[in-house]
């Protein structure tokens, strides 16, 4: 509880009409896209200078409250919930575009910007954004930095870390550092930029992100093969990769997946298959052509049933959008939604698909499997009723025995989505012992007072967190 | 002063054979590739295994010594020069290549491993290790990692950073911890693996190293191109980049180098010339052809006297040689050679080319520069003699001109070196009180006693720091 003379001070820092402390707002900001946690927040600030963002977590430090930023909420590990005894500070009404520098080829926007603005601009100028998280259309790239949100394109041109040049950032303790810059090379000192992408905002709030662009690519190709077996498609994908082809998109969606988006889009699929696989090559030469040739080759060697290449630019959008609606035509099915993204080395792919068959008829549960499968990144995707425990229950075995699989194969918990609340209790087995301690060791050297969003990717001591540890275990049922 | 109890200590964990105190060790092991500084060790250790070095950091902590890892000793910034109160580890014995993993397209290698290495065993499977800094012939990957060495490639491919997937450490405290895998996409809990590479040997010891491959580009075309004005040179490398054409390589050449280069490999080069440009395209398809004829254009268009394409790979290697022994030839000229590598955005090139021709100007020292243009990362190289104080201060006040300028044009101090011990009191100026302040607190969190190679980068606190501050104003003779 933070007592009413505190909440006064912060409301005096940003102003009345950038301070909430309505139940409205309270039920609004209690949750994001993570299903199954919420807690409420004591307030809700939106901040609109960057000094007024120093002066709250200076106050945060003296009066021990905890800070949680926030963007558009979409993240799908609890990374922007609430903790107790905390305020939610708003960052979407940071939503500019301060500087595109063709030049240098980087982009200096605030944090709110909606990530597919981005691309948008960058296209208008030849050049290209290319991090596309699934929820482009409402994400903000603030979030995007601190989660390193992956997306379709990862194969080729990587993640959100390898666009980001730059961070304007207030530490936990509120002072403001700038860390990176334009210098395309830049070994001074220690890489405190690269640690405070994906520390999921824990470690500082983002104030402006200056990003790389690079040019656009002027060809591409899309290709869609459909496979009777789930293993055969895996295997296809790992002789892509190994035949020194590095497509921009491989894309897998198994037979549920199929039947709900055929059902949702109609975009006229097979569903009486197994596998789906939407590969893209691009690039500026004639090697996209031959390169295309080359990976449908490579699918009918293994026993594609059918293999299409789009046409044209509106034939590839269509096939494209087999992928790009997938979790909206799971999430149809169901009243809730769990999708996940457990990650394995590309070469062991064909296993974790069908440990994953495996492991779902085992728990007889309703599992959509798709995912960006070039990178050996999967989005097993539960569909289930949380107001019903024994599925809730059954839906979290599943995913404590998939996360257990990819980590014995090699493989992590989180590709691209966070620890936040939801995976904490996976860590420690990914990173090791030693490996956790020393995270914890950077979290309390710059935030001794564990003000800025604790609990999030490990517990660092329950006598200081300043928050319950939440977990799928230990939901918070909403109370005033 | 170690106690020689201590030393026996240290002996016995590693065995004798591995262990020295002889002044011809001391001697071989006070300096590193930087011109200036020295310091004897107190001993030197050859670990074989990756619980003997966690043991002599454990026992580093009980009787508080400092450890000084070391590779090669090719550093310029004085990384791996000891430190007073030091032993120095060296990790060259540690040379070899574990496995090439050709499905994940990885290699994990020892950090001992020449780095020319890795590119050769990979081109032998039609895969690629991009980084190539200049000392590619004997530095070792561990160091490259350590300071996150650039090369000639960085424009198209990146640095080292960008190929480091996973690394085996001992930490300063001695815990042996394993961050990141063959996983593409991984964002399970802080990013530690890219904190470590570009910390200097400060957070930690490598032990194992897991690189990234990428296919084998199939063509490319090499470009030199000779300017009367060193301004128009620059002005043509922002046009390259400019038009969306990101060449694997621009590299430049002032007049001072081309004659010294012309003079030690014989080439054929016109010694009559402020610039040149070195410029290599690659690719796999028709793009490379045409990006060439693009490039060409440009030059020509801001006067470029000379337009030369190697016509087979033979001239390609010989113009490029151009290029890779500038540093040798320029070392022949006078008995000590400082090179630096200040960096600018790429648009400030030209600004920054005027500025060091101004600076040599003014200062009346002897200076070729040369570097990686495409990156704005330039090598002004001071040609002197060490024995004479006057030339050195004069060098001295060059090199502090020259890296205020580019502090003034948004540039850094070190685009691909380190900090170590030679740009030290320049590092808050690039990076802030705050964000100083903000890697000191990491290096002490993790490293509490201060042990694990002090003194560089920044100074933590005198008292602790087991060492002189060393710094080229600070020089230290030999002395028995």
């Amino acid at each position: 509880m933070i007592e009413s003379k505190v909440l006064s001070k912060i409301e005096s820092i940003v102003g009345s009409k950038n301070f909430s402390t309505t139940i409205e707002d309270k039920i609004c900001y209690s949750y994001d896209a993570t299903p199954l946690i919420k807690q409420y927040p004591e307030a809700i600030v939106f901040p609109t200078e960057v000094e007024q963002i120093a002066k709250i977590l200076q106050l945060a430090n003296e009066e021990k409250f905890s800070v949680v930023p926030r963007g558009a909420g979409t993240g799908l590990s609890g990374g922007s919930i609430p903790v107790e005894n905390s305020i939610v500070l708003v960052m979407t009404r940071w939503n500019k575009i301060l500087e595109i520098d063709e030049a240098n080829l980087t982009m200096l926007i605030e944090p709110g910007v909606i990530s597919e603005l981005i691309d948008i601009e960058a296209g208008k100028r030849g050049l290209f954004y290319p991090p596309d998280p699934g929820s482009i259309k409402f994400c903000t790239i603030g979030g995007n930095v601190a989660e390193n949100a992956g997306g379709l394109r990862g194969l080729k041109y990587g993640v959100t870390k390898n666009y980001v040049l730059g961070l304007e950032m207030v530490t936990p303790t509120g002072e403001i550092i700038f860390s990176g810059g334009k210098n395309v090379k830049d070994v001074a000192g220690y890489n405190l930029r690269d640690i405070m992408i994906g520390s999921e905002g824990t470690l500082g709030i983002f104030t402006k992100i200056l990003l790389r662009l690079i040019p656009r690519p002027t060809n591409s190709k899309t290709i869609l093969s459909f496979f009777d077996s789930t293993i055969q498609s895996g295997e296809a994908v790992s002789e892509i990769i190994s035949s020194k082809i590095i497509p921009s998109m491989i894309e897998f969606l198994d037979r549920t997946t199929i039947k709900c988006v055929e059902e949702y889009a109609h975009i006229g699929l097979n569903t009486n298959l197994d596998a789906l696989l939407l590969i893209e090559v691009d690039g500026n030469g004639s090697e996209v052509g031959r390169d295309a040739e080359t990976i449908q080759n490579i699918c009918r060697k293994h026993q594609a049933v059918d293999v299409i290449t789009a046409t044209d630019e509106n034939e590839a959008l269509r096939l494209k959008s087999a992928r790009r609606t997938a979790f909206s035509a799971l999430a149809r099915v169901k009243p809730t939604t769990i999708l996940e993204d457990a990650t394995v080395p590309r070469s062991r792919l064909p296993e974790m698909l069908e440990q994953i068959q495996k492991i779902v008829s085992e728990e007889n549960v309703l599992l959509g499997n798709f995912g960006h499968a070039g990178d050996g990144n999967l989005h097993p995707t539960c569909l289930t009723d949380e107001r019903d425990k024994d599925e809730i229950h059954k839906a979290e075995k599943t995913f404590d025995r998939i996360f257990n699989s990819a980590i014995k194969l090699g493989g992590t918990i989180t590709g691209e989505h966070g620890t936040g609340l939801s995976k904490k209790k996976f860590l420690e087995a990914v990173v090791g012992t030693a490996g956790l301690e020393f995270m914890k060791k950077v979290k309390l050297s710059w935030d001794p007072n564990n003000i800025l969003n604790p609990g999030k990717i490990f517990t660092l001591k329950p006598k200081c967190e300043g928050a319950l540890p939440l977990s799928r275990e230990n939901i918070k049922e909403f109370s005033n």
